[in-house]
């Protein structure tokens, strides 16, 4: 499975990737594994604000998480310069700003690990912790870091 | 130290390994590294319901994050085909639902430290991060995700 | 770049390492990554307490988190026994003990970045998540974990 083709086919685009920052970088690689950055959402290219169980429904996480999916996506497109090179998807750490009675973390992080799948096919099955945070940088409502396996360019 | 004679000395049975689910997997590999999924705490099969510093003790957690363990256990026993195989459990991350003024996740966390050490020896002895979190999956009081350097098959 | 001389000229002295406890290890390494556990803020040997947007300061995190990179520089000191063997920094999990209304936990987390990059130079760059929890161990303000990338000894 060619995951550009299998975007041209879900009919989605690749959004630019995130700009770099001074203090920190969007990917570290070492040998054959790569740790991405925890993305936030964003919408229109800002934070995507809110938090479950407050002004925010599961469904609407749901879409958060997978435009954080294709962020990600868009961050291995930009440090490996294919992503067919994307070997597998290790492990996701799904970060849900939430209120202390929100209880559907899990389904949230469905949002994102659905969308990899989709694109990468088994490739995008990966081991998963999804859990409900206290708050997240700049209000966001969701945030989702990756460890991924990668072949050589 | 043989685990599964150690289990028969301490007079613990495995539990059946987590059912695998459609959006994730419980475990994935990579050459020597096994990345586990967060596996929440249950009782009886179902999930083990609460929160520290609300409804929960101390001493509670740590029976919760106990049992966590055994299923972190029944997973990699499951996944790997023989326990053996485990060279080092090198990393957990110990997430514990908690009320804003409950301060001991580390205690809590030990419960399952201790178990892993007991039944894996050194090879049990790992680094760690603990803390409180705003919810969990299902409203389960503890979740525990696992990095694992294993043997050769 | 001499991550030695490098203090010398920050007028920056390392602490002695944490000491090992009973139920894990502050580092574990497997081939050339080291897991290192995640490290509460401490201020004159004692747990540094406080939650930003309670009772703290964006400023003052970024204090404890500066307080904090030096202790994993000593800790990896302990660990490796020579700091240069630290290929990178490959990645810092950061969390912040946080009022629900929090939303600079990034802005904290740029405290032990920030140390990291003027100790290490470009092997210091990592990629980061930053999150508010509920509550860390013993009140603690901040814990921030590592995964390095080490040069054999």
């Amino acid at each position: 499975m060619d995951p550009y083709n299998r975007l041209a086919e879900l009919k989605l685009e690749l959004p630019p990737p995130p700009q770099p920052l001074p203090t920190f970088v969007m990917a570290a690689q070492t040998g054959n594994l790569v740790f991405v950055s925890g993305h936030i959402a964003r919408k229109d290219g800002k934070p995507w604000v809110g938090q479950l169980g407050v002004n925010m429904s599961t469904q609407e996480g749901q879409l958060a998480a997978r435009a954080i999916g294709m962020d990600l996506l868009a961050t291995l497109h930009g440090s490996l310069g294919d992503l067919r090179r994307v070997e597998r998807i290790l492990k996701a750490l799904c970060l849900i700003n939430s209120a202390p009675a929100f209880t559907e973390p899990h389904l949230v992080a469905n949002g994102c690990s659905e969308l990899l799948i989709s694109v990468l096919g088994d490739a995008g099955r990966h081991a998963r912790s999804a859990f409900g945070v206290a708050q997240l940088p700049l209000g966001a409502c969701v945030e989702i870091e990756l460890v991924v396996q990668v072949r050589n360019g």
